[in-house]
């Protein structure tokens, strides 16, 4: 089976200045085109341990894919490494490479600096593979099967995720070149509102009589809820999707309406397909979750169809003023109650005039909160029509964490409301 | 010098369905402890592979920092491997945290499972690091000098986000007992607005200058701009802060304007900050960015004390509703005009009342753009007081990207007027 190694480059972070989300998308790619990926590397912009890094990964897997270390600015140590690694004496100048470096800094206003033009050069040894989003040329490296006891190739990508993002699907298409690739199938199912333990203990038994060339993974998102992943290995194409199939046919009854998609769906995602098969629209009121709503709704590409808008009502006179909460409910039941939120809801519902929306009004932290209405407290609504729905919900988590759920919740119980109205989907009771 | 090596396990990172972010939190925390972090690695949910990775991260290093392959579930080898690694034969029942696990179901309103009691169930050669925040207990093992060379100590903390960080600070207190730690220092400036490939242009003959034992690194983000971190290594904790204030103070001049704050700042805690200070507040009036410039605001904890709210006019008739942009401003100019944030703007500010407003309008993509108004195209406005001041930018990225570089930008527009206003700081012609 080919495999992979995924090496990251870069001091910001081993010193956890940034997230290394390269290694991420690069793993997805290559395992979707059956490339197993071994091991992900972390190293510095070290010479020695970028070269101790590189040289691990050579002998550890068949491909490996570098990103970062590559840049217009002085931290430019992989391009050297590598010449050295590969014994390259010279560097030659890609004219491909050069004509994008103008037209990006063209685009941006910027003038061609020596820095810019010395990201062109690149040592002889190297095939480009030209980024078409940056300044920074892709190189492609091949080791002879003497060198590491096998064949390797080796992309360096640079390290601004969406120019490494874009040159993705030419590192595979020259993997793909260079050795013959082996099945490995995954399927993914999407549920929301039953927690990893319960939902373990309800599909244990189911579980227990998977084969044994079938994996399950729980993979817990706040936003997302718990997806649950099947993988399949060692199996043909027709085959291995068929028995994908069998088996979340079989698991789909036990997850009732917690089951909301699959594969990349998204409650929001969900929701929008929805609304936009029956011509329906949603508008959000939110006070807690400060436009998460909002941007979790217009994440998703043509959500403008059934996506009117928002108030996002942090400060109270925003509240009364903009979305007709009375002013008595405020001074009876406080901001972050079951009152409010209706009124909220039902507000921007006839002020957007849509069919349906949602509204949040919680306390997210760190402080705020009261023995009564602790941190971690929110209030949802969902309006479909006249009628609106709310719940409570209770959370521990930090500022971010309680936006999320709060947001995801309020999404869910939108989510259910659609449900029972457009499909004729009763809740189940769980 | 002490050294760490931080392993995460789990096969949904290296088929890249989710990003490591632990690693990131982890070595953060270690960095300002003086830990120095040799690599990261990310090993597959595969008992032999746990073992060879944390084999080699011990040889590596002094520090290993584990997470993932713990949980409710039943994916859980890490316990068993670390079991195997320490010749452990016996589990022991950790009372204290099997408390927290009877808590935290409680809260939930989850019973106690028989998977859950398990959870509490440790192996002997190690001691347990209550985790507060969840039912997957910490684990601390030693490992003597003889086995792999130097003195070691292995922490296993669970996947889950914020129970690993919430253990990060028990985590550092164990390695302080054990270790005598090195200092390194940091000092990181926020610039927005200067590329990167100018910006190291403009400051390449100060960079030149530069002690060997001064590293410079360039950190770009779509959201905070481009960060400038100096660390100095190997030099005591006074004089190493003087090294660090010296070079910035001298730094500081050649950045103009568009040093907008430092190490943990983001252009909306600057602009909060100013508000708060002065008594003013702002609103937001969001088409393209739907919901994203209200969420940067709102992430910062006491946002409410400036923030008033905002209106998400994703639907034109939204915008002519709700924030009464003129029909024949829609219909002369477009959306994506400058007539029309500015509208956007005003309207907003008069509806809530605020001090300050800034406005979006943009086309994200994927589809959508024209020849006239490419996909990247956003136009924003900063409305202070009566007066509004508008740009026009074009990027070219992802939706994800390009609504974020739209947010930032318009956040960084709100900031310059804000600075003339406030602080009666003058822009500096760049």
């Amino acid at each position: 089976m080919t495999t992979a190694s995924i090496c990251t480059i870069g001091d910001e972070i081993l010193i956890g200045q940034i997230v290394d989300t390269n290694s991420s998308k690069i793993a997805s790619a290559l395992n979707a085109a059956g490339v197993k990926v071994n091991e992900m590397i972390s190293v510095s912009d070290n010479g020695t341990e970028i070269l101790n890094g590189l040289e691990h990964c050579l002998r550890t897997s068949h491909v490996v894919v570098v990103t970062g270390g590559l840049g217009p600015t002085k931290d430019d140590i992989t391009k050297k490494t590598l010449a050295d690694l590969t014994g390259a004496v010279k560097y030659y100048e890609s004219a491909e490479q050069l004509e994008v470096i103008r037209r990006v800094l063209t685009v941006r206003g910027i003038e061609m600096s020596d820095i810019n033009l010395a990201q062109a050069s690149v040592p002889e040894t190297c095939k480009v593979i030209v980024n078409e989003c940056g300044t920074a040329p892709c190189m492609q490296f091949e080791f002879p099967e003497n060198k590491y006891g096998h064949k390797c190739l080796l992309f360096s990508l640079p390290g601004v995720p969406f120019e490494a993002e874009a040159a993705i699907p030419k590192v595979i298409a020259a993997i793909k070149e260079n050795y013959p690739l082996e099945n490995i199938f995954h399927k993914t199912l999407c549920t929301f509102g039953i927690p990893e333990s319960t939902l373990a203990k309800r599909i244990e038994e189911w579980e227990d009589h998977l084969p044994e060339n079938l994996h399950l993974a729980y993979l817990p998102n706040p936003i997302l809820g718990v997806r649950l992943r099947l993988s399949i290995y060692g199996i043909g194409e027709e085959e291995g999707k068929q028995e994908l199939d069998r088996y979340t046919e079989t698991l789909r009854p036990l997850l009732g309406n917690a089951l909301y998609g699959q594969e990349e769906d998204s409650l929001q995602s969900v929701i929008g397909n929805i609304l936009k098969n029956n011509g329906k629209t949603v508008a959000v009121a939110e006070s807690c979750t400060g436009g998460m709503l909002a941007s979790l709704f217009t994440s998703v590409a043509g959500s403008s169809a059934y996506f009117y808008g928002g108030v996002i009502s942090y400060d109270n006179s925003v509240k009364t003023g903009v979305l007709k909460v009375k002013k008595e409910t405020l001074d009876k039941y406080g901001a972050v109650s079951r009152e409010c939120v209706e009124e909220m809801a039902a507000g921007v519902r006839n002020l957007m005039k849509t069919d349906y929306a949602i509204a949040t009004s919680g306390i997210a932290g760190p402080g705020g909160g009261t023995a009564d209405k602790p941190v971690g407290t929110v209030w949802v609504a969902a309006a479909s029509g006249e009628r609106v729905v709310t719940e409570k919900f209770s959370f521990s988590g930090s500022r971010k964490l309680n936006i999320e759920r709060f947001a995801s919740h309020a999404m869910n119980l939108l989510r259910t409301q659609i449900l029972c109205r457009e499909t004729g989907n009763r809740m189940r009771e769980e």
